[in-house]
């Protein structure tokens, strides 16, 4: 197997402050992340392969192809669950070149092929079931996002084995688009925005500036008010009720409302257009002022799938899909690469280790797509949906995890993210050991460097505020700008850089417009916001009816026997007598004398693995038993 | 004009404890609901007309009769918005004969007699649309439900004009769907309760017992978990997850749950049929201790129009459909009667003056079909919706409402609620008058009696605690049970009964599982819930940033110059400093040192007054300045 390329290598981005790695540059080592990278690998990518069969989306490749008889199944956009799982097993060859997997990826390019129209067009719903109405339902057709999943599988095949048998598949069909779409042709863009970043990065990955030119059409098209709505919504459900240099608002379905913005960040890395930017941070703020649960979770209504409004953020009502989370991290992490700025990486950090990560089961193989955070009972993880976008995106967030650690500039490299791994770079390779997000330390050894100077550059993450730094064992003294230590030197192989994050448990309040947290606190330690699971508490404790005593300290216990080496939080707090209240709801003040209530213990479990056992309520946000 | 009959009339339910009254027999005088209803004949019943041409619902029937060319025009029930208009016109006439209005009335029941299939067979949804797929889809065609409207709204025609024109249309139909449907036959039911209702009501005008026995057949036929749930939702959308007589939770969509209980405790009125009751009054139990809000509103989640789990009662994100409002009011009537006890007429007090009464715009032509208990702006009330189940709702609610004044029994009458107006039964003739729901004061006189002993029985409303009665100026000594007040003797015409329920702006709160009500109060006053609106407050006054101090007191100011004489309450609080919050939603407890606030006067309105100004915002539940 050999590398043409990785995550993107060749190509340099212009408006890009710091180069991505190419895949094959960051391994992940024994470790939380490995961990999960292993899981996936082991269990999750092969359950998917049985779910898509199963679920009816590789027949309908066959039946496209004539190698079978019998009628589509499922919902329209079934061809980008095979696509996302084939991007997800591309990564996942990286690390794992021999892995059986490959011949069930190479079997399902070879259907894919065979189901591809000799004028390039490819998408099975279409093809089956409106042969005649291609482009008919821009709208809600969802043929250009899928579009987009298979070009975004494409590079990556290509990227892991050098096999360009998928991306021929993939720009086949892209000059069919770009042959279809565009001034004095057909005009239009998807309601469900993806398409946009995936032609960039095809661009990148081909040089084909054409491909550029039509993502920046398909931007170009958004926000004219046009396109139909769904339920209560408008045109602001697909980001069309503006122009997008003009929007500055986020709204409407969150996960399209991400990717769009993912797709205007990297036109905006590749173009250096500074109206895409300055909209993207409107909206960037607008989000995490207002838009965001402490999980990293967006998408605060059910209805649409959509961002509320600022500061509407229920705990329990809220939708906090799946793929909203890892749509928030694919952007963040494109504004970190145009700015520079931690913050970015900081809501990505919160966002992997929360409200992304609570989307995959201890067990591998069941998923949840909505992420409360409050669940009185009855939320169970499935091994599949019949919408089942969510499983194959976390699997390809799995696979391709290791791209967020690090990046270069021509002077040095930078540490975003930090998990135990090697990385190589042209100036410097290094070594990471770090049992974070347990413990707040990270041992960095160089292993190569060149004999320039070279500036390491480490991100202070916003949890901690006692960071220190020490190079072969002495403090150092940094510079440090946008949260990032700066240490600049020429570095020898052994040298060694430690890294200390006190990590203590905390408790977290929320914006006092915020109904769903009003008098309560969030425990959070390091990355992890944790939470209340009903299984571990104590009998007779309903959850749902606690407070936490906010003075009494909070006890972290390593090594936990629940769920393999998990660190849990025990605090003091009181389970509320509410027999007074007989079956009323609602009592003029002062008619429940007093607020009868015993001292209880409350055991927290990280937020991200809850839900592997039965259905039982959880809640994040616990009242204070001062007020 | 005749009265044949009025709601039920000739009929004598037999398990009710209490019957009703003839709606001819209770006519509302100057007073706070006949200022509603003249409204709803001035303004609202003309706009729906104007409305349902507008929208295409005559249309359709133009079309299914033959009269004119086209396709049908949107959802599949837009049918049943013609007959709950119609329903709503013919109760109109009761004490408006002469209205116009009767033209219009008379001319849609020609276009729905022509629409008529020579079986019986009516609904122009299927009729243009799938003419060879009668009741292919019960799960959500919608065409029982649609049949269950028609009938109820010639049963109001009959009763309120003698005209049996729409009945026979009606029954005709009735007996197309009973010649197709039962043991035998084709099974199922409909996906949306309504029909059941309608047949027992069908049968109790016409005497005819089939009706009543396919009313029992939908009923049993219900609860196979064979339909299917829409969104997240399993056959429990539609209440068809466990057997009628097994349910003990109320779930799924609202409006769907209240109208097959409604239909299930009609059935119980008359059949007396224990199970039905016990489960009926195991979901009632299930609602009002868990399931609604201090509205009446019910509807927690936008997803699926649905009731959620208890406790579950966001203030924004609740749905509170009107007419799930509307829905509660018709089953808690049907429960009042079969019981008699006052809990079901409190609810139905707090719904009708809250949660139902805020469906309709001051001006008589705009309605919400969601009523939220905060909006941080943008709720817009529509002159009409696509799914326009509401607005007619509500018209043809105002124009029957006395019927839930009074009843009678051999040996007295029962007076539910209070309102201007005058009652007649064989017994007892009366006159009310009263300024509620401003003034706690009702003068009851007698204005002709038998002379036969005779109990006056007089509910006290749950939200007042020293309740007094005088008797021709002295104080009475009565007998209370279940909430009501029984005064026994022989009248004479001219006795003057005084209630006196003291009426106090009052704080309410929630139970303590309730998220969105934590560390707040409600204002309330007699049966109102009041709520702050914006533009009610002084310039820099952020009603989604204050508190209100709970130790200062409640001022009442009558006759406000806004909304046309209600009365409007004004609190002492505080507007918060959220400034030290920057553009952070989460910091850990303490970062923000002291809670900066100023003093501020906070002006309440009704809360169904809101919304009949801008899209500002609103909110009933306000944080408590001591927590």
């Amino acid at each position: 197997m050999s590398f043409v390329s990785s995550v993107p290598q060749l190509h340099h981005i212009p408006y890009a402050l710091w180069q991505p790695l190419p895949l094959d540059r960051v391994r992940l080592e024994a470790g939380f992340w490995k961990n999960k990278q292993d899981l996936n690998h082991r269990i999750s990518l092969e359950h998917a392969h049985r779910m898509l069969e199963q679920w009816g989306n590789f027949q309908n490749f066959r039946i496209a192809a004539g190698y079978a008889q019998g009628s589509y199944q499922g919902r329209e956009f079934l061809d980008s669950d095979v696509y996302k799982w084939l991007e997800a097993v591309a990564y996942d060859l990286i690390p794992n070149p021999s892995s059986s997997l490959r011949q069930l990826a190479e079997a399902a390019i070879d259907l894919v092929a065979a189901a591809q129209e000799p004028s390039g067009y490819l998408n099975t719903y279409h093809q089956l079931v409106k042969p005649d109405a291609h482009w008919s339902d821009l709208d809600h057709g969802h043929e250009l996002y899928c579009a987009g999943h298979l070009f975004q599988a494409a590079i990556a095949y290509h990227r892991a084995t050098g096999e360009t048998k998928l991306l021929a598949i993939a720009t086949r069909f892209a000059d069919h688009i770009d042959a279809t779409f565009g001034p004095n042709k057909r005009s239009g863009t998807c309601g469900h925005p993806e398409i946009e970043m995936a032609l960039v990065e095809l661009y990148r990955e081909t040089g084909e500036e054409r491909y550029l030119k039509l993502a920046q059409y398909f931007i170009d098209e958004r926000g004219k008010g046009k396109m139909r709505g769904l339920g209560w919504y408008g045109a602001e459900y697909h980001q069309d009720r503006v122009p997008v240099r003009q929007a500055t608002e986020i709204e409407g379905h969150a996960v399209r409302a991400l990717y769009l913005l993912s797709g205007v960040t990297d036109l905006y890395l590749e173009t250096g257009e500074e109206a895409l930017l300055k909209s993207a941070m409107s909206q960037w703020h607008d989000m995490t002022s207002g838009k965001i649960h402490i999980t990293g979770g967006v998408g605060s209504r059910y209805e649409g799938e959509s961002f509320g409004v600022a500061y509407e953020l229920p705990n329990d009502q809220c939708y906090c899909e799946t793929c909203a989370a890892i749509a928030s991290i694919m952007w963040n992490w494109r504004m970190l690469l145009a700015t520079g700025e931690a913050r970015f990486a900081d809501v990505m950090e919160q966002t992997l280790y929360n409200g992304f990560l609570s989307g995959l089961a201890a067990d591998g193989q069941h998923f949840f797509y909505i992420n409360p955070l409050l669940s009185r009972g009855g939320y169970i993880r499935a091994e599949w949906y019949p919408v089942a976008c969510c499983p194959p995106n976390i699997m390809r967030t799995l696979t391709s995890i290791a791209q967020y650690i690090a990046t270069r500039d021509s002077s040095g490299v930078q540490l975003h993210h930090y998990a135990s791994c090697t990385i190589q770079t042209p100036l410097l390779s290094l070594r990471l050991e770090t049992d974070l997000p347990w413990q707040g330390k990270v041992k960095i050894t160089v292993t190569a460097a060149s004999d320039m100077p070279c500036t390491l550059s480490l991100r202070i993450p916003v949890w901690t505020d006692k960071a220190q730094i020490f190079v072969n064992g002495e403090l150092a003294t940094v510079s440090t700008a946008n949260e990032y230590a700066h240490l600049g030197r020429t570095w020898k192989s052994d040298d060694v850089i430690e890294l200390d994050l006190p990590m203590y448990p905390r408790l977290i309040e929320g914006h006092p417009m915020i109904e769903s947290t009003r008098c309560s606190v969030a425990v959070q330690r390091g990355p992890l916001v944790y939470c209340l699971e009903q299984q571990d508490q104590a009998p007779g404790v309903d959850i749902l009816g606690v407070e936490i005593d906010e003075n009494s300290p909070l006890i972290v216990e390593q090594n936990s026997h629940r769920l393999e080496g998990i660190s849990t939080i025990r605090a003091s707090g009181y389970a509320l007598d509410t027999s007074g209240w007989a079956s009323d709801l609602y009592k003029p003040l002062g008619t429940i004398e007093s607020r009868s209530r015993r001292s209880v213990e409350l055991k927290f479990i990280p937020y991200y693995a809850w839900g592997n056992h039965d259905a039982g309520a959880m809640r994040v946000w616990i009242p204070r038993s001062s007020l």
